[in-house]
């Protein structure tokens, strides 16, 4: 599969950014975290002074032939519902989406129902959910090839709309098993610590998790280097469809918001797909799930929230959005010290 | 001196905020920390699904006589030049208040030069800055108290014109060394562990510091439980106006969000003075400020961010009033279970 091109991070608007942070009205380096971020976006965009007006939330649901094995605490009917629950605007990520200025795109990339054609819908359904994972490759390679297509296409569509920033979203039951294995797989770490409670697993569903996951794992025996290798056979649709997303978005020097662990996984298939994917991903918090973590320690990424969410929907990352705007506000907007007539520092 | 009334936070609106976070449409608990401060803002808001549309940055800017030790990187001049900087709208918190659509409220409660009479400016002056507090108490209880006076009397005057939220900030050149003085004594805590680098001293400039600070601790042997006689002693005039908003808000059943060191030396003082007050803080950020961990420890907070802000003006509780109205607005916004047909958890 032919993947678009990413461009290299912009080392001109990079350095203007990085000059322009100094001489603001405020000690160096007092705006922590987001002066750093605020740098990062210039990088990113190729714009010395970025501005992000135009945001989204890209949300890929889909299902997982797992949920057979009873690795959630939800049925997999809950999947099509909720679904229709963010289209009729109720869900949390609905409610921050409007508090952000974001608007909320929810893409059917493989849902095990016939949704209704609803406005706001994207029907691209690739197929009705994955296959059993613990019994089979989750995906054919042609089914893993054509989610990544849809999640190029809807983030081309939306950039073509007119998109600054957008932010990584999901709904589908039974994919944080998925996304542990990916996570596993892919960083080396051990399946009990990168797989954690989902919706709300208690201990012993927690064990059968990790049970089940490790057989799989030795029963696919998946190639670490080869991310369309793991993606296939223990990944999702809606993570191929993610994975598409920040390729795309990423070959449109158009930052992405990171939402929590399933996003993650599909962060690591995606840089694994696409290494230049890597400079455009911004970690929007950190969630309870135990194998968040290892993600951002693998793609060397520092969380901007850290505030036990484990919702998904991309409603951390739009929780995030506040900050990262504020980042390239205060870039943009602050008065530097000499249209102050402020005195700097003491020499 | 007498204080207005604190309420009690009001049990049947929690209990009906943490009642809605079960029926919400989420897996129970996966909005973290979102969830509990709901709840908070229900109780002391006494609204089951409270509402915070009308926001404002209280900004209390003072300077102080001890910067004539040489305790800070910047010249004390700095404190009117950013004052006027911050009435002019180039200052980090303009930017970040512009974003969160609350008002910036700049109060010159004891600037030790004349501020002319610019919109948006009001004029409280208690004295030219406190006295220097390395060889003297840095205010007298009659400059204390009209300090105090100033921040309930404007924060009234703000709940008239209508309040929902609101965060404390401050400017004053000096500030970090009244701040930590007040933390030691009050807390117990060494004089090294919470006193920072400020607005950026080098190590000789930190030492030098934290000498003074303990000197100063040593001759004025404030009461640790006597918060009026901490404040004199080693105080500031903006820290008693900002002790004075923190009381007068939570009077008014009106949450307060702390910035960063100084508002937490307030925050300090202002329940060391009215106990009551307590429940109605909401910690911003953390700081990269040494004592400000002390200080939420003490006061028995968590930070919603912890980006390694260290600005003050207020910037740190503005950009944290994005996640506070995402808590409020997730409580009332979202579909119930039943409201979306969704199904709840497998029995």
């Amino acid at each position: 599969m032919r993947f678009p091109l990413i461009p290299p991070i912009d080392e001109d608007s990079t350095a203007a950014a990085r000059r322009r942070q100094q001489e603001l009205t405020k000690p160096a380096g007092s705006l922590g975290e987001l002066e750093e971020l605020s740098v990062r976006l210039a990088g990113m965009t190729a714009t010395p002074r970025p501005r992000l007006e135009r945001k989204a939330v890209i949300l890929m649901a889909a299902d997982h032939g797992v949920t057979r094995e009873g690795v959630s605490a939800y049925p997999a009917e809950v999947t099509p519902q909720m679904v229709l629950n963010i289209l009729h605007g109720g869900a949390a990520v609905n409610v921050l989406a409007r508090q952000a200025g974001a608007r909320v795109m929810v893409v059917d990339v493989g849902v095990a129902a016939d949704l209704p054609p609803v406005e706001g819908l994207l029907l691209r359904k690739v197929a009705y959910g994955t296959r059993n994972l613990a019994v089979e490759p989750a995906m054919i390679p042609a089914e893993a090839e054509a989610a990544l297509e849809v999640g190029l296409a809807v983030v081309e569509a939306e950039c073509e709309r007119g998109l600054d920033l957008v932010a990584t979203g999901e709904m589908g039951i039974g994919n944080t098993t998925a996304s542990a294995a990916i996570v596993a797989a892919i960083s080396g770490a051990s399946v009990s610590q990168v797989t954690g409670r989902g919706t709300g697993l208690d201990d012993g569903g927690l064990q059968r998790k990790v049970a089940l996951i490790e057989k799989a794992l030795a029963m696919h025996n998946p190639d670490p280097q080869d991310a369309m290798d793991v993606l296939c056979k223990v990944g999702g649709l809606e993570i191929a469809g993610l994975a598409g997303v920040i390729i795309g978005a990423a070959s449109r020097r158009v930052p992405v918001v990171l939402d929590g662990f399933i996003s993650g996984a599909a962060a690591l298939v995606a840089v694994g797909l696409v290494p230049q994917a890597r400079p455009y991903l911004i970690a929007g918090h950190l969630s309870v799930e135990g194998g968040h973590r290892v993600i951002y320690d693998t793609l060397g990424l520092r969380p901007l929230l850290d505030l036990d969410l484990r919702l998904g929907e991309g409603s951390g990352a739009v929780l995030a959005f506040h900050l990262v705007e504020a980042a390239a506000r205060t870039l943009d907007e602050m008065a530097t010290f000499s249209e102050a007539g402020v005195s700097d520092k003491t020499p």
